[in-house]
């Protein structure tokens, strides 16, 4: 009886990823979760007793782990800086548009609906964003970056790409991604040659 | 019987974009618009016949236009370029902490919930970021970057500061957004520089 209960949970939890990320929060009832993923009634809060709150937090932390992988696959294999960049900004193009432009963060919706409070779901967002941070950061040392450096060089990559899927979200074009993606990674690459250290990637 | 009209109308856009902003377009009911803005029943539809579409389309627009006419004036009075890019993210930073990390882009919430459609809010939503976009290079153009340069340093400092903020918004804290500025600006600078144009602002 474990593994029928596990798959129950796990189609709810992905269900309900992708509804917060494609509604929002506050848009996205638990009786449509229930009903696209085709679950039992009474499996919701048998699987998820704190209810709505709870399933967020959970396919928020989910779906953001996976985008977390994906990204730092494509860091882990990319030559240097540059393409390390440049291959993460045409990962979220991808994704976008293979969307039909409406999958772009797994965070941002719901991140923006909870902002300013500190319940459990704003509390695995920052969380997310801050592993991401460190991930990013963790390379750009690996490729020479003094602390401070890498600490704010991801934040800028990570900024710059979040606001430009926002844009070409709304504009139903990832061009945006490709040209902010290409201007960000010359930062990169400028300010790791800057501090004098060896790295693979050279100015193209 | 004009003015109380004008009026009513008035409170009713000004409460529904603030509460697009923060709770975003599934979540806000036309009840609580109604309720909170104190207006009669019966005037909402008297005022926006095409219902919370259009008012969310026509609140979303003038938020957005207010912020857009904000930063115009930070843009404006900057003596330079840097000036300019660090400017509007001290506006944005100042605005999000004001509003206790509520009020940060009038326009995301909404727009990553429409994300993927093509109905009015959407056309909103890309109407004004594209005149941000166009005023931030007209200024960045008399600054003397060429026009294709012009367009995309506007999107990688609206991309930028976009993301900050959104960053910020989660993580309570403002830092980000002025790393992120001083770091975009500086990018601005040396590429006006680069392109060997005459500008007031010099790298520091």
């Amino acid at each position: 009886m474990t593994k029928p209960r596990g798959e129950t949970r796990a189609r709810i939890l992905r269900t309900a990823a992708e509804l917060f990320q494609r509604q929002g929060y506050g848009a996205t009832g638990l009786n449509q979760v229930l009903a696209e993923s085709g679950a039992p009634k009474g499996s919701l809060y048998f699987h998820f007793p704190r209810g709505k709150e709870q399933l967020a937090a959970e396919a928020v932390a989910l779906a953001g782990g996976e985008l977390g992988e994906r990204m730092a696959s494509v860091v882990g294999s990319a030559a240097g800086p540059r393409d390390a960049v440049v291959g993460v900004g045409e990962l979220l193009a991808d994704e976008l548009r293979e969307s039909g432009f409406r999958d772009g963060c797994p965070l941002a919706t719901v991140a923006l609906e909870q902002a300013g409070g500190d319940g459990p779901i704003s509390e695995v967002c920052q969380l997310t964003y801050d592993t991401w941070l460190l991930g990013l950061s963790d390379s750009l040392r690996g490729w020479g970056a003094a602390d401070d450096e890498a600490a704010e060089l991801a934040e800028l990559v990570l900024s710059s790409l979040q606001g430009a899927l926002l844009l070409a979200q709304v504009r139903r074009d990832t061009a945006v991604i490709s040209t902010v993606a290409r201007r960000v990674a010359s930062v990169v690459v400028r300010s790791l040659g800057e501090q004098g250290s060896g790295t693979q990637d050279s100015e193209k």
